[in-house]
């Protein structure tokens, strides 16, 4: 699905650096819509959920088609890319950034989560909500919504390119979620941004120690005054960083 | 106001089991917008809303009728509802979508608590909602709105139908609130659909805890695999349930 | 900037009264949109923050003019406002009502708090939201956003009248927020208001007892029955309000 | 229904004034809320809709209560809105700013106008918008609308006081539309209101007039400077106004 | 692509016939959400846009990706949508519900009406709309826009089940517009419609007679009195219906 | 206000080209926001509006700032704006996107058209647009709207930097308005965007006219094919262009 599988060191430098910086970095290259729009996680976990996007859309559901009785199929979409998405991946769905109905309950997310996924995001809500949030794998939606998807979606294509909160997002894409939001990495540009991202992580906690005892921004955030970066090659020695 | 009062044991049922469940129940029955929509409780209480609804419908407010000098008025139709909402139901106030300004404050709803009230819902705001958050009895709003509701709304009308949430909601109907969302069973159906719930709920927390154990879905949520209803059966019995 | 700085016994008093409170002081006065609508804080602190407003206006970003390159010129306005917003003051930003990128992030925040500010609110979100939580400043905002503001917003003007959240803010305005939401107070106003809610709360403290107590709340909110103003009298007394 | 029945005098004022006129002196005595939002004329008709309101409420739908056959029942409420109307009343609808599905077509609409009607307003949409267009009545809506009006509303009550367009509408209340948009009057304020209406009028035809000539609006619009309240007095003699 | 072409004689059939009957022959069926909501035709054009709906699906698009040189690649999706979309079907286009830039502009969708398309439809808007709406085919949008698509969309998908203005549209669904609005029906389904829908047209014309010429609906519409059933055997009669 | 006054033949340019065509020039830069969201004219003029912008900014109203008698103030920026905007520019307000209430009316509409103006734009709704509509210069707005602007705005800013539909607005920035939307042309952008336009323009016509002739896109639109640059040639040899 993708060339650019991702390696075990762009993956821990992704889980030590925040959305915000990961957002930053992407907006020097000229991506500035990769950010999934109006999601949040359904509990702080305090770690950073890293893995490959693995997709599902979602298109509007039509009565005929979907009636409880769909759920019987083996095929049915929805319930297919809970046991297909690969270890590490994140699940994202394109909800069509609507709560009105659920994307998806406890049992499909924490069948998920037995099944070794890294996290899983929609633009829409879960049900089961308040026991999602205590699963060990970071979940993100928009609000808990209770009723069945069916209600208002058919799942309907698996590991195609969807939107998801106003993002584009291909397969194989690195997803990152913070304790704030998430954001969506080209799979191509993962390795790199990653690198950067930890450098511009070192300036920024450097940064904000400054800040702490006192020093003005102006000149050092960004750090337009040469003695500054002077400073931040000592701390980066002395930081280990 | 109803001939389908909350029998004890349906209510005991309605307290076990979720509103998501219960939203799936409806969809059989071809119910698929009872569900309050954009609500979520003030502070999760660990436990259900169930009450029937008694209910509060406000229009937009004109200046001229809407000055502070209303609450005067002992038959304030807000004032009113408080006092004569009756023991163990919910009320329910249709506030036009909007929380713009407040449906209700901590004086009001404290009262209503100290009344016997089940609960409290409005598809707006509520002000001195870190108050009300605290209080015994359940909540659920849009957002704090601290503006006197008299800025937009004028309360007209106790117990008709309303809509709440974009859900409609008639006197006497059966209202469920749990730690995600609230829904809207009507009175005649209570009794079937808590029955069916509770059924409903076993499966579930049977299907959860092979999903926890390693099991797949497919074949087991639903229940297509005869092999999963036997094994289903023995865990009744084993669990009491 | 104003006529009307703030006084110690002022501030003393809108930190001990409620947004909701003083939403309904404003009221009688015809003044109905002061509350900024949608925003919450990122923490619940327990406490006001008060302070008079230093505002920061935004408008749409053009490209060319939004480069990160532009956060090198120390008198970018985003900047500049953070390092000379008065000591006590609170920083109020017109971020449009959008949340698509952020409005500021840690560091900034950060040096703001560093400096002596009295809280900070925008009607966008804030990037690194989940530090700024932490921080000893009161903090308000949409929701936590990502990107860099650059993406959406270019910091235009400092200190002239902006809306934030479709509320008035003139420069010099009280601004006070509870751990439900945030109102600004004309300056000229900020006196007698504030008088008026200290006393509007120990009637409001009074009847929230006597509802706890049992007390119905028609001619008691408001006080309408003679008795109940004398009860309060002796209240009053007793409890040294 | 109303102590304040509309004079043919008062009628024929407001036919000859403009919305936006009413609506500033609707503004002079504090009421600021009374054009219904968002809707507009099916066809421009290059004259006013006049007369007091007769009122729908609708509410959400619940599918098992709003199957088509409800429609063969005599006394359903909208229906027998449409068959009640008072000759010279306008209908306006309460359809939760919905236009997901419509508020009725244009064989109810027609009756309407048969009956003598003397137009109709909601703030959903209409079907058969292009024939309604056509009648001889006016009819205001958000936007054309196909899906029957079960989809989502149940036609709940009949001239009880609604919002429409977050406008107040008691039964009752002079409505009245012209090419832009519509206004509401509080029935006991429409005499007055016309009155001066007319007179504001008459100033400002006669200020466009100058305006048109030449003239700097300062002094003139509004009647600051002398000379243009004298030279005014003149234009009416000569124009007979 | 589908089992069920669109005969000459359906086609016939939904020329002749309302989207809101229409919606109501669906209604009867439980299809509540065929109708692609708030899509207006850019011109009226007093006849009926019927068509097999060959479909386009746009997602978030991503800078990197959507350079104008993009168009130069034959293989464009948007491109070759429109150089492959077969005679006498409706172009549907999947814009996810917004107008910020363009679906497409006058000279894709002039190369679309040489080619013998019947229509397009989005639920996003057209540039060069002016120009559009001057062409022999009939064409619905949301609004005017002149953004290039690329500015948030990019062209993925071609002929896959889509939604548009929330109806969910399967590649050889039946595809029906007039001057109101647009709806969707199931392709199985457009035979028996079709026929249902021209014998309500057939009645929905002599109630309207009967309205004009001072009828009552009730009893009427729906035919609830057995005289309007024999009356309206002698209208078939006479009329030729 | 700007070093980039507008030439007489970059005006006569801009009036010759479509803003469609404009908004592909400016994406070519970079600038994807330019285009002024969601207006639209208030009639159809068959031609361009084009000037320099002239900006008015509204914040939200204060009611004590904002009542009738401010008017008579001949400093009142929104009537300072009507009569100081220089001839040829257009009048650009900045109404918080919110046609609530009305961002001026047809006597100020109608001074500025008598002083020489090019036209005016709103993100929110004129007055009295039926009237405007007629006037011979152009208006753009999101729909009519009745209630005086103090109602929702303060004029507050003269010629400032604005947004307005979401595109940011400078001051002498060139405007232009075609039968379908406006963009906006950072003032020393605009001539060499007016030369490009006008050569996009023609090589446009060009391929409408091949397209009406049967051609199909590819290799045409853009010209991948070295034929069709040929072919355009000679056809501006042949049509003067």
């Amino acid at each position: 699905m993708t060339d650019h599988p991702l390696k075990p060191e762009t993956k821990a430098r992704l889980e030590a650096v925040s959305v915000a910086t990961l957002a930053t970095a992407l907006y020097k290259r000229g991506l500035r819509n990769q950010a999934i729009q109006d999601v949040r996680p359904l509990a702080q976990k305090g770690r950073n959920m890293v893995g490959p996007a693995f997709t599902l859309r979602y298109m509007p559901a039509r009565e005929d088609r979907n009636q409880l009785a769909e759920f019987r199929n083996p095929d049915h979409p929805q319930r297919k890319a809970v046991e297909t998405c690969p270890q590490g991946h994140v699940l994202v769905m394109d909800s069509r950034k609507s709560a009105y109905a659920a994307s998806a309950g406890d049992i499909l997310i924490t069948r998920l989560m037995v099944r070794g996924a890294a996290g899983v995001v929609t633009d829409g809500g879960f049900r089961d909500a308040m026991n999602i949030a205590k699963l060990d794998m970071p979940a993100y939606h928009n609000r808990p919504s209770s009723p069945t998807n069916l209600t208002i979606n058919e799942a309907i294509d698996i590991n195609v390119p969807i939107g998801c909160g106003d993002a584009p997002v291909f397969p194989g894409d690195i997803v990152v979620g913070d304790d704030d939001s998430v954001i969506v990495i080209p799979a191509h540009l993962a390795e790199e941004i990653a690198e950067e991202a930890v450098e511009m992580t070192a300036y920024e906690d450097f940064a904000l120690e400054q800040v702490q005892a006192g020093a003005s921004i102006i000149g050092l955030y960004p750090a337009t005054r040469e003695e500054n970066l002077t400073k931040f090659a000592e701390w980066r020695k002395t930081n280990n960083r």
